[in-house]
């Protein structure tokens, strides 16, 4: 790449997609975060992002609202359904958001043609996750194969790249890698039912994943938990 | 299929996406109609959707509003680019919205995973059309394979169908197919750059491709255009 290579960064406000704008941002890249308003219980995330990408420098930090929690189907987005608490298991939790990193993928494209940027990095991770289809290694394959015939980027052989730097990274790798990157986690919101005062509830499964890589990491958990 | 099958219709109020319901509820399918607005330069097309999925008992009709116009990159959303008459060549004209389609189908995925609707039928055509790449087969086999491996449904061996009945037809035959399925096109609306009083422009390509279709298939046009 050169220097000047513009990359488009899902942000979340969460600790993978800090750390994968950390990563992109040390990779030299120009970044443009984009992040979603779609309805989830709270808007700490997003506030937690617009934060995130100012400290990284963001060039540019778009808010895009889309109507997901319209079609309902998640616990995420659904105030009438209770979220879990983490448990050892092989289905796909009540917490899937039906098609949710399909649409923000398919913006990230949209807005990435559009501009002429050549890149996105998602935070997506199939080691220390939450069994959802769309973060696993097949799904972003056949994601990067449709674009590749679907745009007209790609139809003229220059396809725009989905990154996936965390991919294969356990939780506690991510961590010791966001903070040699000069990540703040204390800053990032993963938890999904987040209360009013915006701590984390220790319980639900994203905590549970987000709590087992501190301790793997070997550094103290940053996280503010309810009492 | 069973009697009951619901199916989800990608539904502008132009000709295609027209047949494209005409034919979904010959097949018995009860039709739920989802229309996109999206900062596209006029509002008739959606009303005309709205009036079509009613004379198509539609069980249900949903407008979506979604941000493309915002990112910009296409004479169709952006006011500032004029939208060009037709013309012979095998270039992507600037009325291409980039992934238009694949953020209108991954909005329609998402809708049928939260609702249990296990097929979506899309009127796209690779044979009288602007050349745009996420009409075509390749698209749409690379967009069902994606979704195969990227959604709850599709890892659990029954994913949403994607059905594109019209792909490999002409415009006349779609016309023709349609009056047999009772298709009122003078109800519909394809032009690109209709004026204020919802007359057609007759020369951008989406006229030009419907005029020709219906020289084809032998029928007068019922469209109105501008003096």
């Amino acid at each position: 790449m050169s220097v000047a290579d513009k990359a488009i960064i899902l942000l979340s406000g969460g600790l993978d997609s800090t750390t994968t704008l950390a990563i992109a941002k040390s990779k030299g890249y120009e970044c443009v975060g984009i992040s979603f308003s779609y309805g989830q219980s709270h808007h700490f995330e997003v506030e937690r992002a617009k934060e995130l990408a100012l400290s990284f420098q963001c060039i540019e930090h778009h808010l895009v609202e889309i109507p997901i929690s319209s079609f309902g189907g998640s616990a995420l987005t659904d105030p009438t359904q209770t979220i879990p608490d983490y448990q050892e298991s092989n289905a796909i939790p009540i917490t899937y958001v039906p098609a949710r990193n399909i649409i923000f993928l398919s913006f990230a494209i949209g807005w990435a043609e559009a501009r002429g940027i050549d890149h996105i990095f998602i935070g997506v991770n199939a080691v220390d996750y939450s069994g959802y289809p769309d973060c696993r290694p097949e799904f972003i394959e056949a994601f990067q194969r449709m674009i590749d015939v679907g745009t007209k980027k790609g139809v003229e052989g220059q396809s725009i790249k989905i990154h996936t730097p965390l991919i294969s990274m356990t939780k506690g790798e991510i961590i010791n890698l966001g903070i040699s990157l000069g990540v703040d986690y204390a800053k990032t919101v993963s938890c999904y039912k987040l209360n009013e005062d915006g701590h984390a509830c220790r319980t639900c499964d994203s905590c549970a994943l987000r709590s087992k890589g501190f301790i793997e990491a070997g550094i103290d958990d940053p996280t503010t938990y309810v009492k």
